[in-house]
């Protein structure tokens, strides 16, 4: 079977183009996929699929699985700060993880053929209910961006010469889309003002630990961590 | 002219080995290398350079520079969360920085030898003032140590399977060596704190403009962080 596959920019008007569609992938920030659900219902045909690749789900899954009936809400975790088809790379899904999120009005049907599109991608597929999915992803993903957003601003601009690897590393993800995590910290911000408070919780104890002088607990923070990161592969 | 190298782990207590040394690389952990400076100075021969591969130098400096007359305070900013011989790279100096810190009783010709010294493995050098010095790393080197261990030390051990390049890049540093981040904080500890408070300043603004629902101030926090990271290349 000849499949056509057609990109359309946010910022383009006409979504006719999706009229014949068996499938479509909705990949703009989280704000403009539920705005543009309404008018993508009354275009595509019946049994058409669509699913996105929002990085918040609760917000998303629970208003267009109404108006679309063959609606999926999928996580592909895999990206970067880069944006366009420019940045384009073929291999990008291969052993990623891509998180389902189906609810118990969401179609079998349309769930089997949007796992299968992940699968030949190449990603490892996870079902998880959309609420979890937004607990564990504020912690994964939008704490670190909440913290190099934060710190990539308290660093005195003349510094800048002067850094190596570690403040590159930490803020590398502090050049993402300005729009698209806008959209994601909104989205989720119960759950990320939640998770900012565990790691400000954190925080607390290595600087009472500094300003007491106190070693042995400060030793006891920064052994924890070597061998929480050494358990993230 | 024939060298020899040696390198003493810090744990050997034989430092007899230096007894001919024209040059001495002090790359402990700040605590060790002050502990053992009074030690290396009633063996090594008079002319003797020594320098140090610190990161913090103010405490560093004035102490050695009593002791040791030949000492200079360096500080090569490269390197890596790992340790030991194995993970030895020859090219690691190439095109780094590395800051010379020298006081008003630094020995001319010792200054000029470890000037050369390191601009032969390929670094570029700048020479700064200890105190400033410490000042800048607390910024760009020790915050984000300080951060990166706090973070990763706040995800519930569960959610690791979740994790992208997001959550890996910002605690990469989390990985460092205990021993050694030790002294750094304890060492530089003052201006560690003044930089937390800023960035906890930064934080509290992200999390003002999510608790109000605020999408004016929060594009301006995630545009200024976009801008600031761009800068740094």
């Amino acid at each position: 079977m000849a499949r056509k596959m057609h990109a359309i920019d946010s910022g383009s008007q006409d979504l006719s183009i999706i009229r014949d569609a068996d499938m479509v992938i909705l990949a703009t920030p989280v704000n403009i996929i539920i705005k543009e659900a309404k008018e993508i219902s009354k275009i595509i045909k019946p049994g058409c699929i669509i699913c996105d690749v929002g990085s918040t789900k609760n917000e998303i899954v629970s208003k267009l699985t109404k108006i679309l009936p063959g609606f999926v809400g999928t996580h592909p975790i895999a990206g970067s700060e880069k944006r366009g088809m420019i940045n384009a790379d073929s291999s990008i899904f291969k052993n990623s993880l891509c998180i389902l999120t189906p609810v118990k009005n969401t179609d079998n049907t349309a769930l089997n053929k949007v796992k299968n599109f992940w699968l030949k991608l190449g990603a490892r597929i996870i079902i998880m209910d959309p609420r979890q999915h937004d607990k564990i992803l504020s912690y994964v993903s939008h704490l670190p961006h909440a913290i190099a957003f934060s710190l990539i601003n308290s660093i005195p601009a003349g510094h800048f010469r002067f850094t190596a690897n570690s403040l590159r590393d930490t803020t590398r993800i502090a050049a993402s889309d300005t729009g698209l995590w806008l959209d994601i910290f909104l989205s989720n911000r119960n759950n990320i003002l939640k998770s900012i408070k565990v790691f400000e919780h954190n925080l607390s104890l290595l600087k009472k630990s500094l300003t007491n002088k106190d070693r042995k607990s400060l030793r006891r923070i920064l052994s924890k961590a070597k061998a929480q990161r050494i358990k993230l592969h």
